[in-house]
């Protein structure tokens, strides 16, 4: 593992549904909500990325249930960089809810994995390079 | 009133919340849904709107929540035009429930007004001229 | 005018639309997140409410949207409290972005008014004794 | 291939993000409208399970991004069972566009599993009998 962001949040009433607890859907959001800020933190928020003319289309995702969330919890996202990116860039997600006792409580884990792509010709691109030099100084590779 | 136009669908359970009804900001897009419908029904799907380089921003909106609705309801979403579009477009709608007795359980009423904005100069605009062709004929004005 | 509170949050990929702004029925869920941390710095977290048998379902809401938010956007939703609860809990509901010349642009505004339930019974109620104990001790009445 | 049944529907407007494609978090709320359908064209709405006293919350899930799909395309949902189920109900899932040339355009693929919990105790359970003779039925064998 070469990085690793935590983000935490307040699970909302909407966020919920009839069986009470967060909506498998909605964990997806949690994975754009860690995303967004390692991305920011790390100096290249998203918002720039498209500003220099690249978007980040999702190649795939996955989610595995571990334990119900309930509204009001709050809870930490934490986004993990495991490898350069390559061709696409891949994170992975543990979300988790701090509990009372000082121990944590695994909610869900997850991955996916994000494409580089040239706004103007629609076309897959590599790693920008001003991304890249951002990331081996900062991940030490 | 003008026009009416009806949209039959269905509850998501993704629609819930915890309380175990439709979440209020649902029936936002239950007004999404009837409007579209309609505009379609008329003969100018939204989409051709934008793809003549009209967007239609919402001014406001209004929703009252009279009666819950639930998981699996079967609901209609009933779309009213009441007059002519002048500055803005105004949409009416009412969402019920048809009842096992041939009765109807009325769940929400709200409103929305649309704007007509130019894509290029991203000024406001009179409605289209091939739009207002259409509702004269349609509306029987 | 009684009480406001302020909670500033970031505006999220998801909650844009093909338009590149904020979808209109986001800005309800912006009114959740700022009534919630509003009854929560007040000393009655919603989620306290539920667990002492009263849920607060909304009868009403509105909407006027007055500037478009983007992507990444820091908007706070100021949440007004102009009177005390009697059989309805109004809420009044300002979202504005601060500028970097030290501005203010306002996005929307909006209200809404909630009910007090007994969940044992399903009956509308007064406003908890309790809540109007703290209510009358913080807002001065 | 055991079963599989399809369920058309329409990309709404508030279902697309800035990038001007229906949003990666939508397909998983596609799935549920497919596996919804499904099961109830199966005989066993989701609803009465639920009136049974057994909930089926998830136990993971996966969606691969193949090609984007655009605001007021019509979709098609279709929903595969593989497998009778025995400890968890296996759903898989293509998501497709039919285009004007009788060809298919497949825009994701995806699965999930979900479990079989008894409301009462809380604690996971074999699918019910009711269930599985009405599988067996259906899907010969």
């Amino acid at each position: 593992m070469l990085y690793s962001f935590d983000r935490e949040f307040r699970v909302e009433y909407y966020e919920t549904d009839k069986m009470g607890v967060v909506h498998n859907s909605v964990y997806f959001l949690y994975f754009e909500k860690g995303r967004t800020e390692t991305m920011r933190h790390l100096g290249f928020p998203y918002n720039e990325i498209e500003q220099r003319g690249v978007i980040m289309p999702l190649v795939d995702q996955y989610c595995k249930y571990i334990s119900p969330s309930y509204y009001d919890d709050v809870l930490t996202i934490r986004t993990f960089i495991d490898e350069m990116p390559c061709s696409k860039f891949n994170f992975r997600y543990d979300v988790f809810r701090k509990e009372e006792n000082n121990k944590t409580t695994l909610i869900a884990q997850g991955y996916n994995s994000l494409a580089f792509v040239d706004m103007k010709t629609n076309r897959p691109m590599r790693p920008p390079e001003w991304m890249t030099k951002i990331l081996t100084e900062k991940l030490g590779k």
